[in-house]
């Protein structure tokens, strides 16, 4: 069926080199991309998409949180029919690369593109979807625009999120993308979502595709430490109640608790300090409070709260041995999810048709799949990195592979809507 | 002597609650300020000063980088003597207390309004004096107006030094601080500074002065850890290269082996990370980049360079341990400095008279006397601080001992000035 097929590589090339130029940022690893959700950048690769869309025929709209999609309900199609969607997101977090995200949502058009321009028929209408701020760094700590198409986050909710300065609304009608109602994915037949893989698996097993078997669980913690700003000069070291040590005593310990884990017990185990702020963060003042994030992950539950466990642990035994106070904030919460047995086969039939035999991992990052998985079926293949880099201006997936990734997804996705040589 | 000069408490509190209004903020532990060089509230506080001065009947001049000195010189001196000098700084660490800086100033101010208002008449003119951001969280690490005052910066070096986004000369342009021609410490007969102490031994010793013997040294480093930044779900613990795990190993490091040295070898030393910055500083980002400072400080020079050999090797054994890059840069370095014995002993003498026995102490942050020390005699005394709380709101000197204080001061002053009862 994927010979009929015709996959146009550089027009998937073309579309991503294009979403890079806005918010393209010259950094000392290379040219990254930073387009974080309601920015004039993420606005600009916006409009990119939807002048594309239009071009390819497909009917776009925008919900109250800026999520699009475009609907291809061609002649042959049950225009009642629980359409077959694909997509991922345009946001990137900041100094980002150019691939993670844009990828998923162009390889969904050119599906479209070649399933239109085809000898198939389909019996589904497909959509293209652009979820709003996937990588949570502005508004929320992540998958929003699908939080809010999955019923988990309400339209009002989500458009009162601030990032301190502006609320998820005002950046929206600023950049002209609060558009109507809610995207609403429980109508959804099912749900398709290529990825660039983030790590280096697929490159070791030398194959450019793999099916996801699931998604990590993710929480994550915000953690503060209170302790007493002083003069850095006059205060002895046995009289200080120093924020930062405490807080540095804390990273390693989570650090060794979750190597030692990941070693011994669920290799998939992570657990990240990623952010951190010092108050008042003079050279001469000893930190009065320091403020971090905590992003902890696995595909076990249970280990997750292996790891929650230790947080806590540590932080009360900081407390009595440093004489500071923390205070732990959970904030996201997203477990385990396993994807769909039927499209999990769907997509390795369609590899193996287009000669690939794609091997089975879990998904490191979280993605706006999960989400969707609590509403309706879904499936998620991950194209291969180079290098493993991602979320960086180094992150790279060969154009060629980008290519083979989006026939299988395109095979799955003609498949899943009920694919038909024509009469 | 002493006796004859009335050193009125309500002008100094008058004058010290004044200056607390520009930059006042509220912070969780009370009212603070925020007073950085060049800025608004700095040039408000200057300004105030100014006015009093003049209605003192000093004559103002304000130098090229700002340095503000209102000359006294009455019939009886001799105008081309050497003058005796006594003053402090305005400028504050962000969020700090209010007596730091503003209380020698205006105690300096009190004691020529006292020896003016005597039976006393001066051989030597007075001048009071106001040094350019002492605190070091602006343009400079700290100690800039005596920089230049002593020569051991040009006005054109401290001109430009920016702030990253404005240099001191713009600042000052802005703010109406920049003056003409150089303040020239090494012309003064001597230098007299009263500070708060910053620490409790005062308090522990249940005396309200004590005599300054050394300000310790200080140096401070700025340090870099590179690793590499990449997606916090994807990147196996084994495989990361976190920079913010590399800066904890060594900010442990650094306070385990500096309580070590205070413990056993000298109880002066002190070692603070105060201020510390993440990059990229994204939750769902393993942190590439962090820079940090590091404030060292002891009134023997042998333990200093100790903790920086330890610095060094600590950097050294983690860039091989955690495969990242470090660099120390050494921004900022001023030897133990001790103060001059006819000053002190002025002081000591004057303290008696006041019915203080003062306790001799040294000084564990840095203050401008240290640089007026290389170019002529310098004398120094603390008040008590209650709580030894400093760079804080919760800092606090009593009303009463800021005034017994100022009348050791204004004793020392009038006794170096010459003075004799009037005929």
């Amino acid at each position: 069926m994927n010979n009929q097929l015709e996959i146009k590589g550089t027009e998937i090339k073309n579309d991503i080199e294009q979403t890079a130029n806005f918010g393209s940022v010259d950094c000392a690893e290379g040219r990254g991309r930073t387009a974080l959700p309601g920015t004039m950048s993420n606005a600009q690769a916006r409009s990119y998409l939807i002048e594309q869309m239009t071009a390819a025929g497909l009917v776009v709209s925008i919900d109250a949180v800026g999520n699009i999609s475009g609907r291809w309900s061609p002649p042959s199609a049950d225009d009642d029919a629980a359409p077959v969607v694909a997509g991922s997101h345009l946001d990137s977090v900041p100094e980002g690369g150019i691939f993670d995200g844009p990828l998923g949502v162009y390889a969904a058009l050119e599906s479209v593109r070649a399933i239109n321009d085809s000898e198939l028929t389909v019996t589904r209408p497909i959509e293209v979807v652009c979820f709003t701020g996937e990588e949570g760094t502005r508004f929320a700590d992540g998958v929003l625009g699908s939080s809010v198409a999955t019923g988990k986050l309400s339209v009002q909710e989500a458009l009162s999120l601030s990032d301190g300065d502006q609320t998820l609304e005002q950046a929206l009608e600023h950049v002209g993308f609060k558009g109507h109602g809610r995207l609403d994915a429980s109508s959804w037949n099912a749900w398709f979502e290529l990825h660039v893989e983030q790590g280096t698996r697929l490159e070791r097993a030398e194959v450019p595709v793999g099916i996801v078997s699931s998604i990590t669980g993710t929480t994550r913690c915000h953690i503060t430490f209170e302790g007493e700003s002083d003069h850095s000069g006059t205060t002895p070291m046995e009289e200080r109640r120093d924020a930062l040590t405490a807080a540095s005593e804390f990273i390693l310990k989570l650090e060794s608790t979750t190597h030692d884990i990941a070693a011994n017990e669920s290799e998939s185990a992570v657990a990240t300090v990623g952010s951190l702020s010092v108050d008042p963060g003079a050279t001469n003042v000893v930190p009065g409070s320091v403020e971090l994030s905590v992003d902890i992950r696995d595909v076990d539950a249970t280990v997750i709260q292996h790891i929650i466990d230790t947080v806590e642990q540590t932080c009360d035994r900081i407390e009595h041995e440093r004489n500071v106070e923390t205070t732990i904030e959970r904030g996201y919460d997203i477990p385990p999810q396993p994807m769909t047995d039927r499209l999990s086969r769907r997509l390795r039939t369609a590899a193996e048709q287009c000669g690939i035999t794609p091997i089975s991992l879990h998904s490191g990052a979280g993605h706006d799949t999960m989400q969707v998985a609590k509403v309706t079926d879904v499936g998620m293949i991950f194209a291969r990195s180079r290098g493993g880099y991602s979320h960086s201006p180094l992150e790279r997936t060969d154009w060629d592979d980008c290519t083979i990734a989006t026939n299988v997804l395109a095979a799955a996705i003609a498949e899943t809507a009920g694919a038909e040589p024509q009469q």
